[in-house]
């Protein structure tokens, strides 16, 4: 059982047939055909040699097949996490040295490290720190950014900076020399990517091509414009006019290697590593998510964790960049119908062979033709209207978002998604820090405790009723003793307090403490502090404080129990309990406080 | 009133009568007799010239008596804080260097500003972060830290480090090189100390003293030791024999003077003022709301922050060190009877004659015995039982604890209370992100639901019924994907699903667009998801968004009405409802379902 929870692999193989077999492997075609260009792509785009995206290409898919628990991701260089990386690098080394090399490498090993463990130790939890709105607004700023950063490539100018202030005042200083052959490559990709995305395949259908054949063909525009260019390059020896190819590129397949054991550059690539392991984590829970549940399949999050940190140690391990599950593939790898992770493993030797066959051709690809497939993928990302609906429905959320946009945008991606989780969690330990609470006062003739401002009801000037509704724990436990105290002063006569509890869920320590200063207050004040409908499991817990010894007052079970022992004795005598007009008074007292 | 509210002074001072100004005199003589010993004292702790522990007790008390809210505060240098600023300033500077010196007045500006600004922007409630547990333990360790940073005074050797750790080794080290008159002086002067606090008193009393005027004295011991001591150097000349003296102290008051203005050394602080911030605040409050209490009136923690800051400010431009309210001098002053923060301001006062009166004699006090009473001073705050309490009541408040002081004795304070807030938040959101979650069946004849596993009730295979007990936001919105998405996988037969919402105080952004993301995948599963008891806020806000059109199924007023659709349709007799015995089948149905 164990051994199948880490070894999802186990779950799948055995019944492994030869339809299986022949759906997974036209699936690993297409996405081979998909995976190539952009391997290469988001190679560039993190600073780093061509090969390093093939590399990540090939060991990370066969473990994650072996490791991971959704049945379509597919797994491998994606264009968010390029950035992160080239981001985490800029400070250590000049893109494309052999240190920044080793720097993707050891960044892609940490994250695995960090994945692995997070995931043993059953941390998926922590994910949850990034919230929706803050995702979302991050990947829109790194879309931006991404596409901004490939301009450069697209028209053949030098341009350097990691976000888009830098990037457009470089670019803006250097549109001078744009580079005509180049720009004419670029600009012919993209458009016909443009062209592809939008209307390709409408005009097949029209032709008579079948809804799947045309919407796969579309899918395959990529790798025909780098076909095409590349033949262009070499058919006119483009080099020679300045258009910049990708170069030679080493045949064959990676090495194994160790990444470097500096333990100065592992700390200075520590939060880069996380940053890269969550993002692309949320993001491939995500989608795995969204694929399986078409299937009624589910993925097991902390597992996928496992996989995902065995993928990267794989990338790392074999030279390649950080890795992670991409939403564009991983969609067409179920829309042409994998049914296993062994399509992934296809998609592995695909890539090997790539590179034992490739590389040649490989090396008179225009980067320019690589930019535009860039901008293509990414402005999909791009979800302005996003924005919108946010603002419309939670301004607190709205403000995380911007946060986190602004700050990728005009500063970095560390410091956007950081600003945008300190914000987020903030405004919500704002929100709990200030839980609803009311003064209650008796529904007359009934049991029941409403709150006096909403509510025409009995109140006493000597008992006070407060009703917390809200967990009590350290976010909010200083607004009950102000709010307790804020009371104390404003009613000079009051003798009693009944804090009544029937939604408090949890009271933590520091809420304890709280309490036991709240009731030293009161006894300090001349009021004796009360509780009524104190939860069984609150209760057990507080029976192993002093906090019960030391309460100036009692703990009722009901509210309505207090007034009857508090507030009746002051002897009102239409008080009296019971006698309504089919009322059993003793009925679910409980239920009514609330 | 606004300006009231930002100048409490506006509110006692035209009350002010000669008897207040009598309780308050005698108050401040009593104060200023401790405060001398304990700011040379923690100037020495933190590293400063004796006179910077006078400056932070002249202006600052004066602008507290203007800007803050408690009557009996004693606001000045205090170990914590001290101990917090030598931090601070260890990796800038050389203790007693010019620019350490600018550095602690740096501390203090910047400290100051950043109270004032949590002032006025109302952001008291980001103390919260700051749970009890790691308060206590924070403050523990601390005490630990500094009693074992003073002992190289105590017996005149060399040591240093700024973590138990490292003084311990260092002091281990330098044990040979004891120095005999030192000793003899500072180990006097700890056995007096700790004889006057445990027995001074109850001797006084039997001898006939009252028990105010023993307890007075006793805590007078300070300043005995101080004089005794000081004269005992001065008539043996002990400066000859190698015993290490205060020494010389610019006599007069303290001129206003600026921080320094380099951005880099800003950035440098940045955490260590607001770590410095935020302790001595959540501590002031503690004390202040305690003391206030005891008199039924109150403290603003808003304003606080802006009298704390106004403090801060007046000892950085006036030479002084990071200020805060300090524990026993403000009990002092509550005991002997301050009315007012006037108190304070005639503290001040006499804090400014020993300036210009006692300097001379203050050149000859011996560090040990300083160190004796910084020593004693902070036994008192090391708190182990709680330690013990804390395991007692929650496994996960004592692990936030452990893991600050295990990081404050062995690292830094910085990385102990960052360690420590991070995990209490950590482990908050883990708590939080596993929401109490049911499904629920029809009790049978009736219209309420109950968890199945709990209790004996109606089910149906087609419609599951699952209750969620917490408000839903981004800490536990993928929680629910996962729960929904376990469900429908384990139910083949599963048609519809209802999410039972009376418990749903909030939906925030990331939370709705889980409800989409499950509405979308039970759609392509087939299965229908509906809601029922959604709160009127709640729905409002619903209603702006896409859902409840995208929605499978529909929104419910109540789970029976939802049973009644969904399940009766089914075709079983007996789940008729209504002509249960006494039952009125429409009554309060919301009530039911928790």
């Amino acid at each position: 059982m164990s051994l199948k929870r880490y070894l999802p692999l186990l779950q799948w193989l055995p019944g492994y047939r030869r339809e299986h077999a022949v759906s997974d492997l036209i699936a690993a075609v297409i996405v081979t055909i998909m995976l190539i260009p952009q391997s290469l792509a988001y190679a560039l785009l993190a600073g780093l040699p061509a090969q390093v995206g093939l590399y990540a290409s090939i060991l990370p898919l066969v473990l994650y097949a072996v490791f991971g628990t959704s049945r379509t991701l597919s797994v491998g260089p994606v264009a968010v996490a390029a950035l992160m990386t080239a981001a985490a690098l800029a400070p250590i080394a000049e893109p494309g040295s052999a240190e920044y090399v080793a720097g993707a490498v050891l960044l892609a090993v940490m994250s695995g490290l960090m994945l692995t463990a997070m995931g043993l130790l059953k941390l998926g939890f922590l994910a949850n720190f990034l919230s929706h709105p803050v995702i979302s607004g991050f990947i829109t700023a790194s879309g931006l950014v991404i596409a901004a950063s490939q301009v450069k490539h697209l028209v053949g100018i030098e341009a350097n900076g990691h976000n888009l202030l830098d990037i457009v005042i470089s670019l803006a200083a250097n549109l001078g020399s744009v580079h005509g052959p180049t720009l004419l490559i670029g600009g012919g990709a993209l458009l016909f990517l443009i062209f592809a995305r939008s209307h390709l395949k409408p005009l097949l259908i029209r032709v008579g091509a079948s809804q799947r054949g045309a919407e796969l063909v579309a899918k395959t525009a990529p790798i025909l414009v780098v076909v095409a260019t590349t033949a262009l390059a070499w058919g006119l020896g483009l080099d020679a006019r300045g258009v910049q190819l990708v170069g030679e590129v080493p045949a064959g397949l990676p090495e194994l290697t160790l990444p470097p054991l500096e333990w100065g550059l592992w700390k200075q690539l520590a939060v880069g590593a996380l940053l890269i392991s969550v993002v692309g984590f949320v993001e491939s829970v995500s989608v795995g998510q969204t694929l399986a549940a078409k299937r009624r399949q589910r993925i097991d999050p902390d597992q996928e964790l496992i996989g995902l940190g065995a993928a990267n140690l794989g990338a790392g391990f074999s030279g390649g960049m950080p890795v992670t599950g991409g939403f564009s593939r991983s969609v067409v790898n179920f829309d042409v119908g994998a049914q296993t992770p062994a399509a992934g493993a296809y998609t592995a030797v695909g890539i090997a062979l790539a590179t034992l066959v490739l590389t040649p051709a490989i090396a008179w690809l225009p980067t320019a033709t690589l930019a535009a497939t860039i901008i293509v993928a990414v402005a999909s990302l791009i979800d302005f209207p996003a924005l919108v609906r946010t603002w419309r429905y939670s301004r607190t959320d709205f403000g995380a978002m911007l946060a986190t946009i602004v700050l990728t945008l005009l500063h970095s991606v560390e410091a956007g998604i950081m600003a945008g989780v300190g914000l987020s969690i903030g405004l919500f330990l704002f929100r709990t820090s200030r839980p609803h609470s009311a003064v209650v006062g008796r529904v007359p003739g009934t049991e029941h405790f409403r709150n006096i401002q909403r509510h025409k009801v009995e109140t006493s000037a000597h008992v006070t009723f407060l009703r917390v509704d809200e967990s009590l724990y350290f976010a909010n436990a200083r607004f009950l003793e102000e709010r307790v105290m804020d009371l104390v002063t404003r009613q000079p006569d009051l003798q009693d307090l009944v804090l009544v509890c029937p939604a408090v869920n949890l009271i933590d320590a520091s809420a304890l403490e709280s309490l036991e200063a709240i009731n030293e207050r009161l006894t300090d004040a001349g009021v004796r502090l009360h509780l009524s409908e104190v939860k069984g499991p609150v209760m057990d817990r507080l029976k192993s404080t002093q906090l019960l010894s030391r309460l100036g007052g009692q703990v009722f079970l009901s509210t309505f129990e207090a007034w009857r022992s508090l507030v009746l004795p002051e002897g009102k005598p239409e008080d009296k309990p019971g006698g309504e007009p089919g009322g059993k008074p003793a009925e679910m007292p409980a239920s009514g406080a609330r």
